[in-house]
């Protein structure tokens, strides 16, 4: 008789071949499908998602479960295992039938938000909006009887594992203790500053032949994936077959770039994770925490580092012909200008943070049941005057409308954009403590001692450890929000890293 | 309870959905993915393609078969379960054994072929091709049992229902009697013409920009469809989002524009097919050669047509820039050219079907048993010789190990392509003979007349009538060559087509 470890294995190798198919599929229709193609699509990918809901929660799974708890499993297939377990769960927790409501709900709620957002209509989202929360409050409270947690918990669970929102609120917290003030030096400090802005427009075929040579030089293997455009940039497709995505507007070249190193960073932790445990839970990336923590190492900690300038800077006088805007420092200023917004895509570095602790606030209130939809308005617009001094009152377009997470029923997804930056920021301090001279290495476009040490401690690692072990056994010591203050202060204070690090 | 029309209607809507998702990722594995992807794609093809084939092949289907016959169903609802009846025994009559063997020989023998052909290797490709061919005949033994049809028939009867071999025979036959007589009688007049060459090279950008603005001029309907690049041209995709190919060379812009106008009649085909029989196999295009009259009628009967040269001109004046090669006639002289070479997908349009002829008289008789593997390559450079006065000894690579068809095990192919030809010209004689002034139109680049009747009668039957049915309806009679035979005349003979008619 075949293992049941090994019989639960080639249930999920069964499902890796649906969930390419649904990531090819996904991709084209984002990137490539002409509109009346939409709803056939719609239907084909409904089907689809179907088949890999009804395998990841074959009744067959629980009792083989149970009984390879019990067969002899060495430290990776009992790692797999603990994936495999909390895969079961995230699909057969929530009733069919909710699970189908709320589909519907979130169908209706994002199609019509997509209007109502441009047109500031609060009043029409709202009861779509409700009708979202309700059921996503029923599906918490299902996975939170599953695992013992809290019901906002439970959510966050599905996106960064293990993590809890009392460990959240102190990290948050702290955040909001002192980032409020430093953003207000940096913005004193920077008022001096005149960055010279570059001159448009930039042909977006030469953007794109910039973004392609940046990916090239940040290691992306265009034999195992593509750089395509659409609305909304991503990363998606499968390790062996990684498809990027960016946009492009013809005034300014800096969204570009910023968005294409950004995906390259997703895009490299995709090429990277473990083949022997490809189309298992264990070869996955471990959350989104952590995928985001790549996405911005390679974004903010790198392509915002000073030495990173001195290859950007020829590559874009290469690309977009010479301007005096395009020297190294000159670069440097303009991506680590501060400037607080209402829009959260649309943040600076420093700022970003107080746009995430505010959505993570009033969703943990939502989902706890101690506000109601119809209290979100005034709590975001006096969050951000208070946070971040923008005055969002009645602008809902631009305040509690502008993300489509909520009305998607994504909650519990917010906090893994701050994280990121915390875990990249961690990173990076390792990585400067470690390897000798990195940013020099950096400006010279060595990039081996810093991916070497993402592949070995990231990339490669997959879902085989739980994220504190993962973080532990990478940097020595478990989360510590300290770096990321560090990294802050020095690069909007003291002067960036620059070599000849202490 | 429900009918047990409905519930067959029900499983083959269903399969609908994963026959859009394999159309798609086969497009995309020909068209964007890069070369790494390839192993996992085609693992999860693999994975869909037996999703097909265990929804095609569902036992429940014979019953539900035999029970519907008995319901009171409409005339295109019996058209319907017809194509379901084919369709079962299509997919349920040869063993999975036998089927998986054949999957392997096949991709064995075409992954060899594609370096075997170039090195011009006979002796390495022979074995790989003699077990694709036993396995091909056992395939249609099968396949013979069950519809009573000789074995070649059988096979030939999934890309063409209804046709025989015994048919055929009588075309084919006919065809070989007289047409290369008058290929050596229009040689021997294009020898003193000399029409001019064009002067390239030609920029691969504009003639995307040609070909994109021929398929507007032919309707194409770009928000349900693409045009995109691919090494062999094809039409794939859905009706509601339909992929066309090309290919372009600096060095000529003929071949894409030729290539661009034969793929568009595919896909008005299916961007024209029946939507309220979608995801039915009624509601399917009729067959290999009715798809390929569709294909031919635009690039052979409309697109080399004098009258469609007044369009041509000035639309590749405008995209490459004026040209005294550009002139109608001498476009038209160009496309009219006759030269017979080794290369089927090379040849013009009347040496064509002598190079389908002698596949055909090949494969009928490897398939019946009168002649063995080893036969092919003498056999080959007899029939080359006699019909197209072209030698092709020791040249396997331009003679018979040219086409992928046989190293696929696709027998019966080949005749759809000629047939296809011939049904194009019937539907011409029939439009020149009820649409008052066709060519006048054509040049006024009027095409409602020409489209209009194709679309109603052809795209928008699918398969809601056998194929000698569908050409009695559209034309009052049965597939008749001779008005392929007048078209040939006319066009290399007499003179072309002009307006005027008599």
């Amino acid at each position: 008789m075949a293992s049941a470890y090994s019989e639960l294995a080639a249930i999920h190798a069964g499902l890796h071949a649906w969930r390419h198919i649904d990531a090819m599929m996904a991709w084209d229709r984002d990137v490539m499908m002409p509109p009346k193609g939409n709803e056939a699509r719609a239907s084909a990918m409904a089907a689809l998602r179907a088949l890999v809901h009804r395998g990841r929660s074959d009744p067959r799974i629980p009792a083989l479960l149970q009984r390879a708890e019990g067969e002899a499993l060495d430290e990776a297939e009992l790692a797999n295992l603990r994936e495999m377990t909390r895969d079961w769960r995230d699909a057969a927790t929530v009733p069919v039938t909710l699970v189908e409501a709320r589909s519907l709900a979130v169908a209706r709620c994002e199609h019509a938000w997509r209007s109502q957002r441009p047109a500031n209509d609060w009043n029409g989202f709202r009861p779509n909006f409700e009708a979202v929360l309700d059921l996503s409050r029923r599906e918490a409270a299902c996975l939170a009887e599953a695992t013992g947690l809290s019901p906002y918990d439970a959510l966050l669970d599905r996106f960064e594992p293990g993590m809890t929102s009392e460990r959240l609120d102190r990290i948050f917290g702290e955040l909001a203790s002192w980032l409020p003030d430093l953003v207000a030096r940096v913005r004193d400090r920077q008022r001096s500053e005149s960055p010279i802005r570059p001159l448009g427009p930039f042909p977006i075929a030469a953007q794109r032949a910039l973004c392609r040579s940046l990916m090239q030089l940040l290691g992306f293997d265009f034999a195992a994936g593509r750089l395509d455009e659409s609305a909304h940039p991503f990363t998606g497709g499968v390790p062996e077959d990684v498809r990027v995505t960016t946009r492009y507007v013809e005034g300014d070249f800096l969204p570009a770039v910023a968005g294409t190193i950004h995906e390259t960073g997703h895009a490299r932790y995709a090429q990277g994770l473990p083949p022997a445990w490809r189309g298992q839970p264990a070869g996955t990336a471990r959350s989104f925490g952590i995928h985001e923590s790549q996405s911005l190492a390679f974004e903010m900690q790198l392509g915002r580092s000073p030495a990173f300038m001195d290859l950007l800077a020829p590559l874009v006088s290469e690309h977009l012909g010479p301007q005096p805007a395009f020297a190294a420092e000159n670069l440097h200023r303009l991506l680590t200008r501060v400037s607080p917004g209402p829009i959260r895509v649309d943040a600076d570095e420093l700022t970003y943070p107080l746009h995430i602790i505010i959505r993570y606030e009033i969703e943990r209130a939502l989902i706890g049941g101690d506000i109601e939809a119809a209290d979100v308005p005034h709590i975001w617009d006096e969050k951000m005057a208070r946070l971040l001094c923008v005055d969002t009152r009645g602008n809902h377009r631009e305040g509690c409308m502008q993300d489509i997470h909520w009305a998607m029923g994504s909650y519990g997804y917010f906090p893994s954009y701050a994280l990121g930056a915390m875990y990249a920021a961690q990173w990076f301090a390792t990585m400067r403590r470690t390897i000798p001279a990195l940013d020099e290495h950096i400006a010279r476009g060595e990039f081996e001692p810093l991916f070497g040490w993402l592949e070995r401690n990231v990339w490669s690692q997959g879902s085989l450890h739980e994220t504190d072990a993962l973080v532990r056994n990478a940097t020595g010591e478990g989360l510590d929000p300290a770096h990321y203050r560090r990294h802050l202060q020095r690069r909007y204070l003291d002067g960036d890293h620059r070599g000849n690090e202490a």
